[in-house]
Order: structure tokens, then C-alpha cells, then sequence
């Protein structure tokens, strides 16, 4: 076969040049975070900075009120092709430039001077970065409330469904579905917690060539911290101590909560999992995904996704901490390598929020299959209460002994532990509640209490 | 040449088998950090989580006093070899196993049953890890303070001192050193109070088998809340509201916040070694470190260390958030991972944070260099002004044209920008301070008042 | 200002919902390398492997010939809606599924089960996959031998051109432009021969839904092996020894030979951002990027870009590492997070070579201020070379101290060592041939044979 | 409790202030890795290069041959403090400036000045990491080839051992242990492929203060490409073509060949994870973990220290590429953030190599688990065949319809669908043999095949 030539040539298609759409993304294709991060959603802020910087000016009389309005008629009204600009931004090494060319061309020759007056590139990508981040968190704090909510209500309702806690792979004690959902909601209310502070403090961003405000000042500007303010107000943005251009808190931060944020959905996802594994079985997804080939599989999808999202989520906020070391009064690199890992953190971050809301919306627990393996070790699984209890009946030395030789016929002649301690005639001397000891739902501890508490957290 | 057989047999040395004493960490070797961390400072606070177990458990009558003293008292005089126990942590993939029976065994038969009764190893390691973090915190902490006061004073020392303000690599237009000394705290700032709030809310741990805290139930205990907050306050740690072997919050934040604070120093650091360049010598190390080859060199030696401590902390942070994902009541490797990256970020961090007290504390401004440097453009570092400036006086495009050739000029006969203009026949027609609007000190904006602002935060 | 809605109701722009378009990435939009990975290129890629598994079957006489060409034909002429698919793909987690069934459709009814039969999702998608990087990387290659080519150009050019030496961003000793250069050729061989030879190894990929390939028996295939033979031919990939599912040395090796080349191209670049600083101006990038604000600026703006790529590069690659952990026959998650991290890398590092073409064939290199600066420390540059030359003539103590002091009257008077060292009693009565000695130009070692022995190498 | 003031006080122990001896490094203390990695082997083959470096210039009659003799007894005899030199690090940034201090001292007034003759600290640190490297990694290499003969062992002995293949977390089609294993061994011999390319070219490093060589010339070196030979020769490592201060190919050549053996390793042990889990049980260690708290425990504990290696893993790769970009003649940071964790590397992959050892010699099979296993889906797991080779019998569509409705009752009428499928009327009636059809054993198409090929690989 020879392979047609690849590029505008290849025909009958959606156009093989052009731009991304997702297609590598079912994390979050199609979702509100898709929409609120894509480069036309980066373009819209830009614009939406570049209206607010004139408009702050006319709000100060350091520009006419006409001026203000032109620039945000034509922030609307014009014509900006994404496309064209994502290649002129090479020169530069930047999108503002060539969009700030644009946007004057469509402003006019009367306040086209206005356009962008006294700021600097950095000014208007990273308030852009930060409106951006807020209309991409807004959503997904809201779905991690919708989450915490579904949390709540599987582990009110399955406070006492009693279920092997697994530790090392391996059944250790009982412990109940309840812990488990409440100690999923904990984390995503801390997460919530985070992500939600650091939204609220996101800065506006204006500094003008190298953060010292300076040209305002030629422009009129007696009290350049009133303009940021103003700006900032215009935005909904909070209004910054410094500027910001190399003191890069508000990404860093940004980072740090969205790959908790990450970690935080990849819990419950990494432990649905392990319990819907065929042989498991103990919860599944609500619509299971298909497959190309087996049609009868039901796949852990929407576990899937959050999970892959949570296996990069770390690395891209890493190269955002790095960024933080970022010299002089503009870095040549650090802030560049930021843009894309930002956006990508909020895409994936959102995508598996809206993701963890299908998962924990539509999870179906299967008590039955719970309390069946709570009895796949015959009983073993409450060895350490049995030694517990034991020891001052027995004596600490042949409590041990006993357990020991037990729990090795237990394996040998499959045998329940219940069972075979029930034949001890040293045990049958005594007044003691077998049944009780072995019971493994009788072994969850302050499993419910912890519930409780931990569900009183709003 | 026949390289001596490697090993034991070397002689002469200190020990050519023998444990890390931080021959690789110049960055933090000798630091109180270095100490804080060590493998033997991990080992006491083991202990301390062991003898805390047992008083809190007799304070609630669960443990007979006598049983509590004993502990307390082989936990310090008892004697443990770091070695024997780091090696035969291998077999269970934790160094708490073989501790406990080295501390049973040095308690004695009375008592021995009461250590580490009710708990799992993953509640002695994590507890332990916590209180190796505020005691390597709070110095660290102190520093941050130091480092501050430090930045605070060169601040107001050098808030009117101008300088080239550089983007890209390139001189931009002017800015102050005070204003970057100002910067440089503010982040020194956000470090502290990201470090602060994470180091008061880290929890101690306590769960047992998996989480249920159930065995405590068996020895009697009615309320285990109450016996997790005795636990937490022998320890002088925060009561967690669940156990959280598997919800790994206190973590995470401790990566996220120390991975903040080491950029947070990096950025001074990579501004000192850019500024300490013999080209640009406008600020210089205390006290350089030496070369073996070179004698005259004073390396930024301080700097460097910092710088390389920022480049490690995101990718060691990246592990620590990645292990956000634990599966089950107690993950195969996730938690085994965090151990050593948090270790090393913590003394890394710390170790900065040392490095930072002396590069701060110590560092010279040659202000002269600084005011030097502003006319190595030959007044282009203005153009931003005069493009401002003449634009009203001459109407937006010849003032445009007017610069646009003059800075031709500049280069090409190696003449001021100042100079040129005061020859233009425009010019000299109208009644405009040139000597003003061409010198470079008197176009920082509000470099003055935004350091003065910045310094207002405590 | 009230912002209006976001989204579609947007009007005038380029569609504020639409795809991206590269907006984000100056370091790579509008090159062959956008294209190569665009959506649209893997959804060519995946149709090529749909194609190609038709075609071997064929081949072999597992299919009939006419339904190869349907589906061949179909390929091309059929109508696939990219953001539809990717859309879609969210419900089975990849986009496989949705595009099998629109190809399928395509086809028509006799010939539409032919297509994909056989095969998994993960054949088809880790097949585009090894299609795409192909197709980015045998462009980044040309780019690679382009750059070797301008670099041994500049070596060769620059054989003998002294300049300062810099360790711990201080003067050491000198060095040579030429040795530098062929420094930074010498990296670009490395990383064009590890890419090389990862990218004559990209394998397809052929196992069905386990790795077993067992549909193909019920199909008729007696020889699996002949199967996966054609299969790979019709792509122009390797054949693999077994399927790769959970096998992930291609990516892996992709992901090293990436992250390589991204900090091979780095080292220049961050080399360049240094030596064209304001101060230093020992080169200059050929087109600087201009300022947004101030006219004057030349930014190195492909060292900046280049540096952003190789800031990303080992994060990304990090993940990909990660993704060899890779349980069972087809991981949940691990693979998922594969896709857009190399699509990064790939389109990262093959932008970085695009902009590394440009920085060496533009690169200006001003060996006059490179002389210049070997001054700049009055001979304390060549200190190595007197101390090694004086100590056989004045002892070696006597050698030291004399130095020593000398080197502490350069900086107190402001004069050279050289001019000083003639002055000295001790040496004027000795036959030695200072000027020699102290001329920085004849202390650049081996670095011309270097250079020469370094051009050997193709 | 009022807590011991931590430090030197704290009575009873082995030193509460000592240095470290893998307390949190259960997978490497006591392994040879942790022995070759040491503090004191760094010491070692520092001086081991100190020593290479005057025995090459006594080979060339650049030194007398009694400083060589004399040098390399110091390096012997010499008494040499591991913490002394660490604390001393500090000042220049790095342990070779106060280790040539020591060891010039220990060699005496008349040939120490031929210690250290000419080079830079980084030629030393960079040989004798190169020298630590080789060390580790060829025990590394040779358990490597242990692990893969174990595994060949494996599949071989299982080539016919049916299991259920698994995708997504749930039952796919059947595949076989032997190739499952067959595939561990094939990423194992990948590693041991790449590692030991990389272990072969590790190269000597010798270039003096800024990598000219320019002092030997001083010394009378006519030739310094015949030094560094003899140099390299001395340490039996590989010739360099250039000086790689700070063209860090070999190191970066490290970081991708130790991150993809721990993903290579990480493969399987992620696999054992999943297999020995208490529900599935198809295989065990060889010798499981004990727990602190449950006697009964078996933990695959190997597994879980290889796991836990394999996560660390990519991000201290990603560190050491990232370190690629390295500004200058030696960079102010890069280099120095290489050396931990490029040890780091060493010590956990060599580490879980041994692990890797133990779990593939010792690993045990359940061969009857996998086969009731694949009785779990009452059949469904092999629809896949089933749809096929129904489709030519009763019509794609009718087939198709048919399995769907027989899938649905397979779990509601909790019957296989062997049982269900041979009520069929239609199927009665015709000669086909169901019981094949339906028996997954006869359903792992290649894998036998491909198990056989794969072990032809050595």
C-alpha cells in the first residue's frame, strides 16, 4: 500500500490540517471545560483584558469614554481569526501581539491609540490565563459539590454494609463501604476547600513593560494603584499586591490545588477499579462502557478517565512549580511553558470532575458480594480481634499458639475458623460468644462513628 | 591500574560500607535540616509514636501507668541499631515491624504486650513522619522570617536605587532594586504562610489494621475519638477527623507548599547568579565559594545551591501528589513512595532556606554597576517614555517615525538617544524637558510607591 | 462592565467554541509539526490502520480483495466528523469505537464487517500513534541534520575565536566560540542518532482484544505472524516481535529520545538567551521578536521557545515513563494517559527543532566583544595558566603568594596583572615571556583540537 | 508528654544524629545497590579518580612516576571523614574542593602538589559518578539476567496454562500465563538491552577548569587527547569525544535506561499486585510480608517494593533530563541538582532488580484458580469467538441478535452459555461443535505461538 500524501491533499474528510477538537481527550471532549478552555475561550479573555485595560482608563479620565466603547464594540464585532493569530504569534513568541494589532486595525484610527495603552504582553495573557481559570473552575466546583453530595448519601445509606478493608492487595479486617465513601468525600471536600480559596484569590494582572506601572504615569495617572484597581474590578478579578509578572503565586497555587484536586478524584476512581474487577465485583459503574470487540463487557470507564487524568495531573504542575524560578522582570521560557500545562491541568481537572459526578451519581454497590468475601478467608479475616479477646482468656502465650495452629488448619483442611475454634475443648470450657468474635460484620469498630463524624463536615 | 576490590575491605577510610552523611547534599550537609531528617531522627520519632500509643492509652485507663513508663523509659534508653533495623525492614517493606519487636523485646515480658497494641505500622510511620516535619518546619520557618526581614531591609534601602528592568533577556525599561527586593519577599511571604497553615494543621495518625480503629474497641476502649485526640495531644499534633492511611491530604500539602517555597527561593537565587555575572556585577554574593583550579574566583555558591534545590522540588512534589492515588485501606507502593521524596523535599527545602539567611543577609548592591548598566542602550531603555511623551507634541505618527529613526541612529553612530533628540530642530522648537524624559532614573513609575505598599505586609 | 455570555452566543469572532487552533503554542503553530499532529493527522492515522488491517487480510486471502478496496476507498472518501468522534469517544474512553462505526458505515453493507475485524481499539489507536510520530519525526530529523549542519559550520568558523570561559556564571578561563559550538553539535548528533534509530524501531501494532490475536484464527488465519507481517508492510512500520499492549518500550523509548533531544536543543538556547543578554552581546539571534511595548527590543525569541519545549519535555516524558506500569492486557488508565502527553513531546521538540533551524542559520556571533570580555577581569582570566607557569620558576609557595597579592592590587587598583606582574622585581630578572603568559587568547588549550577532532564526527 | 529535646542528647540510641542507613528505603538497605551507592563509595571513587588522574600523568612523563605511587597509597592508607568533607561541601558547593584539600595533605609536601594537577572538581565528581554507575549497575545487569531466565522458566513451563486475559479491569478473552510471562521477560530483556548499552559507554571525564585542557598544556602535555585516553583506561570507562561538563549525554543516557527498567520491573509487580489479590489468588510470592497487626497476612511484598521504586522512578529521570539545559562552561544549579538523584536512580532501580529476583524465582502459580476463573462469566468470555463463528453459519445479524439475547439470560438465569446455547433449536440442528466453541482453553489463539517466539529471544 502507498500511503496517500498526508496533508490538504487528503480528501472527503473534516480537513486534515485542521485543529484539535479533542480527539485525544475523552476526558473532557465534549465537557463545559472543553468549551471554557479552548483557544477560542483563551481568545475571548484576551479580549475581555483588553476591554477592561481601556475601560478602567475612561472609568479614570486617562482615556475618553469613547474610547472604551469602541475598543468593546469591536472586542465583539470584529473579526479575529485564531488561526492566523496562532501563527503570527510565532515572531514574537507571544498571541498578544499580533491579536493587539488586530484588535487596533478593527478599533480605528481614532482610538485605536487606546488599545493596550501602557500595558505589556504579560498583562493581558495572564489576566486572560485567570479569567480563563475561573470560568473553567466555577463549573467544576460545582460539580464537585454534586459530588461530595452523592458521597454523603452512599455513605449515609451504607453506614453498616460491612466489606473487607484491603490492605497490601491483601483482606486485613472488616471495614464497612461507609468509611470508605465518607473517606472518598473528605478528600474531595478538601480538595473543594483548596481549589475553591484559590479561585477566590485569583489576581488581575497589570505592570506595564517591566511591572513598574511607568507608563501609566506619562499617561496621566496620578495613582496607578487606583487603575489596577479599576481594572481589576472590570474583570471580577482580585485586585494583585505586585504585580505579578515573575512572582508567579497565583499559577503556582493554581497547580498545587488542581493536581490535589487530580489526586483527590483519582481515589475513588483507582478504588472502583479494584472492586469492580470480575472476580470483585463489589460495586459497578452505572453505564459501563462498550468495546470494539467484546460485546458483552460492561467497562469501568468514567474510572478510567479519572484515573488517567490523575496519572498526569502531577507532572504538569511540576513544570508549573518550576516556573516559579522565573528571572528577571519577564522570563524567557519559564512563562511560556506555563501557558499549555495550565490549560491542561484545568481541562483535565474539569473533565474528571464532570466525570467523578456520572461515577459517584450512578454507582451501584453490591452489599451481597461485600459480606461473601468478608467470609473468603474462613474467618481469618478477624484474627487480630480473635487474638485480642483470647489473650486474657488464654493467656497471651497459648492465645497465640492456638490462633496459629488454627488458622494453619484453616488453609489445610478449608475449614472455617469459626468452626474449628468452636471444637476447642478448651474454649468450649469457657462462657465465651464465638459466634460474636467471628462475625466479621461484628468487627467494624467505630467503621460507623467515624461515618458519622465525618459526614457532619460540610 | 587494578582498582581495589570494592567494600569492607578498603582500609583507611571511614568506611567505605557505612551509611550517607550527605556527601551529595552539599545543599543542606551540616544543617540543623540535615539533622531534622536524618534516619536517626526518623527512628526517635518512631519511638515517640510508640510511647505516645501507650500514654494515651493509660491516660484513658485502656493501659495500666506502669505499662506507659516502661515504654517511655526503653524508647530512651533502650538500644536500637539503625542499621539491624533498616535491613530488616525489607522483609515486611517497613522499618516499624522489626521496631516493634526490638522495643517489645528491650519493654520485657510485663509490659512488652502493650506496645504498639491496637495499631498498624502505617500509623507509627506516619505519625513519625509528621513530627519529623514540624521539627524540621519550624527552623526552617525561622529562616523564612530571617530571609524576609533581610529582603525588607535591601528593599528600603535600594527603593529608589534604579536599575534595568530586563524581559526576554533584554533590557526593558528602568525599574528599582527595591521593587525587586520587594518582589522577591512577597514571595518569600506567600512561602511562609503556605508552610505556616500546612505545619499547624499536620495530623497524627491512628486507624489501626485498616482505619476502623476497631482492636481498640476489643481493649476496652468506649470512645475511640477520644483516644485519638489523648494520642495527637502527647504528640503536640492536630486531631485528624479520620484516620487517614489512605487520604493522604497532610501530605500532598506538604509537597504542594514545599515545592511552592522552593521556587519562592529559586527566583532570588536566579536573579543573584544573572546579576552576579562578571558582565553585569551589579550584586554579589557575601562570601563566593572557592574553585579548586582558580583562585580568584568567588562563585555564587549560595545561589547556585538554591537554584539546584528549586530544580528537584516539582518532580520530588510530583511524586508525593501522585500518591494522592492509594488504592484501598492501605495502597502496595504509593505510600511506600512517599517516603525518602517527602525526606528529601523537607531537607532540600530547609537546607534553602539556610542558604537563603546567608544570601540574603549577606548580599552587596553595587548600585553604581546598576546605574551604569541604564546607559548601556544609550537611552533606548526609555523609548517607551518618549514614544509616550512625543506623541502629543508631535502627533502619534511622526513621533513614531522621529524615534523609530533615531534609534537607528543610535546604534549606528554609537551616540545617545538624548543627544540626538536635543538636535532635532522639532525638538529645540518646543518647550520640552528632554534632559527629564531621557534619564533613565526618572522613569520608574511607581516602582517607589509599590515597594512602599509591599512592604506594609507582615 | 458587565462580560457577556460566554460560548457560542459570542458573535463576530471565529466561533468562541471552536477548536485549537495553537494559540498556546508559538513554538510550534503553522509548523509541519502542528500539522503531523493535529487531530485531523491521527484521525488520518487511524483510518490508515483500519485500512491497512483490511489490506493484509486481503493480502493473505482472509478477506476478499474488493472488501480491501471498499474500505481503502472509503477511508479517503468517506465523511468523518472529528469533533462528533471525539465527542463520542467519551462513552467507551477512546475514539476507536465511534470512528469504527462511522467507517463501518461508510463501507456499506456487504463489506462493512471486514473492517476492523479482528482488531481491539488499542490496535488501531497505538498504530496511528506509531503512524503520527513517523510522519512528525522524519521532518524533525531534517531539522536536526540542518542544525548539526549550521553548527559545524559555526565550529569550523569559529575554530579560534577565544572567548571567556564561564563556570558558576563567572569568568573561569577562556575558551573558544568554536569549541562551544561544536559542544552544542556534538548534543544534536547524540539526540538525531537516539531518535533515529527509537524511530526506525516504531513497531505496529496487532494482537486483538488480549494480545492473543485468536479472532484471527476464527477468521482462517493458520499463520498470525504472516498476518501481523503484512499488516506492519502496508504501514511502512517495524514488525513487532509480540503485541505491545502492556508492552510499552516504543512509547518509552519515544518518550527518552524526546525528552533527550528537547534538552540537546535546550542547552544551545539557554547558552544563546545568555550570551545575547543586554550586557554580554557576545551573539544575537538573526530576527529578534519585537515588544508589544517597546520598539526597540529584539528578544531571542527562538532561544525563548526553545527553552519553554525543553522546560515541558521531561515532565511529559516522566508520564510516559510511567506508563510502562501497565497492568493486565490492557490497563485502565495508564495507556489513556499516554495519548496527549507524546502528542505534546512530539509536537514540542519537532516546534523546538523548527526554531533551532532558524537560531543557528541566523545565529550572529560578535567575536570582537568576545575578546573584549576576556579583558574584563585584567587578566585574572589566565590566573590558572600563571600559576601553573611561575611555580617551576618561583616555587611553588612563593609563586602562590606572589599571585595572590597581585591578583588583590588588580581590583584595589584597577589595573592589569599583566601591567603589574612586569613591574615585579622577581620577574623582569627572569627570561619569561609574560605578555605571552597573560595574553588570554594563547590560553585556550586543546580547544582548536577539539574542535577539529568533534567535526569528525557526522 | 514533654517530648526529649531532640538531638545529640537523646540517650540509648545508635546516635539520634547520625547519618542515614536506609530506614525509608526498605527496597535497597542492605541490597549491594545500597552498598555501591553509599557515601563512602562516592568517597572511594573520588579518589579512585584522583588516583586514575596522576597515574595517567606519570604514564605520559607529565609527573614522576613516585607521585602517582605516592597518591594512590594516600588514597589507601589515608584516613578520609565522610562527614567532615560533607560539612566542608558547603563552601564551594561541592565535596571534591575539600577532599583534594585532604587528600594533598595526606600525600605530603613533595608530591602533593600533583594531586587533582589540572583538573576540575567536576572531572572528578563526574568520574566517580561514572565509576559509582558502573558499580551498581553491573550486579544490576547480572539480576537482570536472572530475572529474565526465571521468567523464561515461567512461560515455558506455563505456555498452556489458560487464564483470563483482562482489559479494563474486567475478563476480556482468555490468553495463557506463558505469554504473560513471556511478555514480563520480553520488557525485562528491553531493559537489560538499553541499560547495558548505556553501562558499555559510560565515559571518563577530564577537561580541566573550562573544559579546554588547557592547564596540562601548561604541564607539558603535548597530546591531551592521549592523557584522557590513559585516563579513561586507568578506570576502565569509556573515552569521551569532547568534555561533557555540560553535554550531560551520558547522564541523561542513565536517566532513560533506569527509568525504563523500573517501568520494565514495575510491569510484572503491578501484575502480581492485581493477581494475589485475596479474590483472585492465581499467583503468590514466594514468601509473603508479615503484618504488624494480622498474623494470618501474607503481603506480596516484593512487589509492593518494586511498585513503589516504579513510581519514583520517572520523576528523577525527568530531574536529570531536565538538567540537559545547562547553561556555560558548568551551570550554577543543573549539575548540582544531578547528583542525588541520579544516585537515586541507581539505588532504587538496582534495588528492585533484586526484589525482582526474589518475586520471579520464587513466584507461585495457581493454574486452577485461572482456569475456575475463566468459568467466572459463565462463558461470555468467549463471545468474541462465538459472534464469529456463528456469523457465516446463521447470518451476521441473527447471530449477533442471538449471543445478545443468550448474554442476557447468562445472568439472569445464572446458566453458561454452553448450557444455553445448546438448547438453541437453530444450533441443534446443526453439526457444529459447541463445546469447542465455548471451552476457553481453546480459545488463546496465538499465544502459544507467540509465547514460543518471544523465548527464542535471549
Amino acid at each position: 500500500m502507498t500511503l496517500p500524501p498526508f496533508g490538504k491533499e487528503a480528501p472527503g474528510s473534516d480537513g486534515y490540517d485542521g485543529p484539535d477538537a479533542g480527539l485525544l481527550a475523552p476526558g473532557s471532549a465534549g465537557s463545559p471545560a472543553s468549551s471554557t478552555t479552548s483557544d477560542a475561550a483563551y481568545l475571548r479573555a484576551l479580549l475581555d483584558a483588553e476591554v477592561a485595560l481601556t475601560r478602567a482608563q475612561a472609568a479614570l479620565g486617562l482615556a475618553p469614554e469613547e474610547a472604551a466603547t469602541a475598543v468593546s464594540s469591536a472586542a465583539v464585532t470584529g473579526s479575529f481569526d485564531l488561526r492566523d493569530i496562532a501563527d503570527r504569534a510565532r515572531a514574537g513568541g507571544n498571541p498578544v501581539i499580533p491579536l493587539v494589532a488586530d484588535l487596533t486595525k478593527a478599533v480605528g484610527a481614532e482610538y485605536g491609540p487606546y488599545v493596550h495603552r501602557g500595558a505589556t504582553s504579560q498583562d493581558i495573557m495572564d489576566t486572560a490565563t485567570m479569567l480563563v481559570a475561573v470560568r473553567t473552575l466555577d463549573p467544576a466546583l460545582a460539580d464537585l459539590e454534586r459530588i461530595q453530595r452523592a458521597l454523603a448519601r452512599l455513605a449515609a445509606e451504607h453506614r453498616d454494609t460491612a466489606m473487607p478493608g484491603r490492605t497490601l492487595a491483601q483482606h486485613a479486617v472488616p471495614t464497612t463501604f461507609g468509611l470508605k465513601a465518607a473517606g472518598w468525600r473528605s478528600l474531595v471536600l478538601d480538595a473543594r476547600d483548596r481549589l475553591g480559596a484559590v479561585r477566590n484569590g485569583l489576581p488581575a494582572q497589570l505592570g506595564g513593560a517591566a511591572g513598574t506601572l511607568a507608563a501609566f504615569d506619562v499617561f496621566g495617572a496620578s495613582d496607578s494603584g487606583a487603575l489596577v484597581a479599576a481594572y481589576a474590578r472590570e474583570l471580577g478579578l482580585a485586585e494583585p499586591l505586585l504585580p505579578w509578572h515573575t512572582l508567579r503565586t497565583p499559577v503556582a497555587d493554581l497547580a498545587g490545588a488542581l493536581a490535589f484536586t487530580a489526586g483527590a478524584l483519582g481515589k475513588p476512581a483507582v478504588d472502583v477499579l479494584t472492586l469492580s474487577r470480575t472476580e470483585i465485583a463489589e460495586v459497578s459503574e452505572g453505564s459501563g462502557g462498550g468495546s470494539s470487540a467484546m460485546p458483552h463487557k460492561a467497562n469501568p470507564v468514567r474510572s478510567t478517565l479519572i484515573a488517567a487524568a490523575a496519572r498526569r495531573a502531577p507532572q504538569l504542575a511540576a513544570t508549573l512549580y518550576g516556573s516559579l524560578v522565573a528571572e528577571d522582570e519577564r522570563p524567557a521560557g519559564a512563562w511560556h511553558a506555563e501557558w499549555e500545562p495550565l490549560r491542561d491541568l484545568l481541562r483535565l481537572v474539569a473533565g474528571a470532575a464532570g466525570n467523578a459526578v456520572e461515577l459517584t451519581e450512578g454507582l451501584r454497590v453490591h452489599a451481597d458480594m461485600m459480606r461473601r468475601h468478608l467470609d473468603l478467608t474462613h474467618g481469618l479475616i478477624v484474627s487480630e480481634r480473635l487474638a485480642a479477646e483470647l489473650a486474657p482468656v488464654l493467656g497471651r502465650a497459648r492465645a497465640k499458639e492456638l490462633l496459629s495452629e488454627t488458622a494453619k488448619r484453616v488453609s489445610a483442611e478449608d475449614r472455617s475458623l469459626a468452626e474449628l475454634l468452636a471444637e476447642e475443648p478448651e474454649l468450649k470450657a469457657l462462657d465465651v460468644d464465638l459466634a460474636d468474635w467471628t462475625d466479621p460484620t461484628r468487627y467494624t469498630g467505630s467503621a460507623g462513628a467515624l461515618t458519622d463524624r465525618a459526614l457532619e463536615r460540610r
